[in-house]
């Protein structure tokens, strides 16, 4: 039995304790964490039906027949083509699968486009959601796992390391010419893919938590956010520092990264199996707070990494959750002063039988490498 | 009034058409059509609720007030921080435009995620889809998004030629290395952000419509199916070549370039204002299936192409929707035999008053350049 399946019969034995017929997943996470096919969401009708019971199946565009048969352990595959309508095939097998009137779980990902297909087809089903089922499973990373964590971290250390020697190289670069160099070296040690849009904020764009880059030109001084990574055997990487590439930076900056490095610090030092998630944002978080900073903490201390850049558990206040091993998640305090610069450092860890492995580890401080 | 504004002001003439109080977007293309602020989907609940009348308004996470600020004209928002429930500020929002118990238009590629909780907040309220609305907008380009258009069907030419000319320096490659050289030139040439997965699907793997690339090494006389495109101001380019770098091709393959590069030409021949759309599938397929080839091309011939790389309309057999001047699609029939190779020719043409102009023109031979 392939990891595809058993994770599969895993989920299979949860939708019986969570009162659910079935889940019905589309291109997303999900879909491969139980089948082994990858593919992104699209306009095209693409389901896998998991019953509770017996073998899931494929409703598919026939022009994927040859990809789902090479990436999949399952070889039930109803294909459709273009110009055919989906529905017809989704209606005949919930009739095969007993669940034209169950409880369905579908893809929390799943575009409305399909939800409401699937609402008019089965008019006696109710949904809820297939994270109900999934988020538990995925959340414990098994050995492989941790693994492709490891080597995606590494490769962003490395990345990060290179990038900021490029020094007074950097200064007079857009923020778009840093981030393309940032991503090209990422291919260059063997990451996949970019995992998210790179983010390279400097000066008051770094104050901007989602910015990503513009063109704005690097300068002598400026605070620059470096928040990037890429996949590496499907796994991504995501680190973040906050560096001067060259010159002065701002008066209030040292004292600023000073403060998110002990809160970062305070953090990954309070990871231990047992403690809730939400301690941990309280430990970096209470930190920042003292400092007098608290108000431009903006943001959640972390979230889960896994095949989603951002998956369960979320470190942040109201989160009750309690923390096991093989646990992955980020630990990404930030403050944040609109109109001058941001700061915000960021590792990821891997609960322990004991405490945390920290998957990245290159130099945080800000200093010219 | 901003470009985004009017689009948003004929958004709200079409609410009244299409009777729906209000559309609800969450972030996406139409989101950032209709308000100038782009992002991508993610977990934290971001809407922008557009009335039938009156004032637009946000409900964000807090970490985007400035980015939303600077980005969009509208000025209403509603923020969030970590920890609290965003849902409360959609049922006072919900209470304020009177929407409650409406027929609300939410994002076609809204995440379930959401549309539960909506459904769960406003139980009164009925759904449907905000293509209803935003389709026919969006599917009528004006001059700047097909100068957009143009200028990222031109990077794409400039690379395709600029790879076709590595010619013995391919052999060997892996279909990995070669995809990343194509979006490492993208970004040289001006492209902002690949279009979609890159496609550099050699021999037998070029016969998986879908398949992206791989760690096969490309060999003398391979057939290599080449789509791929990056974003030039916010619009995709998208071009298929399918070549042989060095070597003798197998012998079937010179007669199937031929039949789809006809397919390809009598399509784009057969595009003119008030046509069907599946009448130019319909003049594609007749080449392929008259040279034998029918059953293998097993894909629509195109796609609408805008803000997103997959839009209305879809070159489909079924739809009667007739072409107006100003819709932008693609042009791309396609030839597969499993286990040997495939063939796909594309471009993007933009309807002209009387017929249409080709937004890629770089050579459709396969030969070595």
């Amino acid at each position: 039995m392939t990891a595809f399946e058993e994770r599969t019969r895993r989920c299979q034995q949860r939708l019986v304790a969570a009162n659910a017929e079935a889940a019905v997943l589309f291109p997303s996470t999900n879909l491969f964490y139980a089948s082994g096919f990858r593919e992104e969401p699209a306009e095209r009708h693409l389901f896998l039906f998991v019953p509770q019971e017996g073998e899931p199946a494929f409703v598919a565009p026939e022009m994927y027949d040859e990809q789902i048969r090479d990436a999949s352990w399952v070889d039930d595959l109803r294909l459709w083509a273009d110009g055919e309508d989906p529905m017809e095939l989704v209606e005949e097998l919930a009739e095969e699968m007993a669940v034209r009137d169950s409880h369905l779980l579908v893809d929390d990902t799943m575009w409305a486009l399909f939800t409401q297909d699937l609402r008019e087809t089965l008019p006696d089903a109710t949904f809820g959601l297939a994270s109900e089922v999934f988020d538990d499973l995925r959340m414990r990373k098994d050995d492989a796992e941790l693994d492709a964590l490891r080597r995606a971290g590494a490769v962003a250390d490395e990345v990060s390391v290179e990038i900021r020697k490029l020094g007074e190289e950097a200064i007079g670069m857009t923020e778009s010419e840093l981030a393309a160099e940032i991503e090209s070296r990422l291919a260059d040690h063997g990451g996949e893919e970019v995992a998210f849009g790179t983010i390279a904020g400097s000066g008051p764009n770094g104050a901007k938590p989602h910015h990503r880059h513009d063109d704005r030109e690097i300068q002598r001084g400026d605070p620059v956010v470096l928040d990037f990574g890429a996949y590496v055997d499907d796994y991504p990487g995501d680190q973040t520092r906050t560096v001067v590439f060259a010159g002065e930076p701002p008066k209030e900056y040292e004292e600023v990264h000073e403060v998110v490095k002990d809160a970062q610090q305070a953090a990954v030092e309070a990871v231990e199996p047992g403690v809730t998630a939400e301690s941990i944002d309280r430990a970096a978080r209470e930190v920042i707070e003292d400092a007098g900073y608290g108000e431009q903490f903006v943001h959640r201390t972390g979230h889960g990494v896994g095949l989603d850049v951002h998956e369960d558990p979320y470190i942040v206040e109201g989160n009750e959750m309690e923390l096991e091993a093989g646990m992955v998640f980020s630990i990404e305090p930030g403050v944040y002063l609109p109109g001058e610069f941001g700061v915000r450092i960021e590792d990821l860890v891997a609960v322990t039988e004991d405490s945390c492995e920290r998957l990245n580890d290159s130099p945080r401080t800000w200093e010219p490498l």
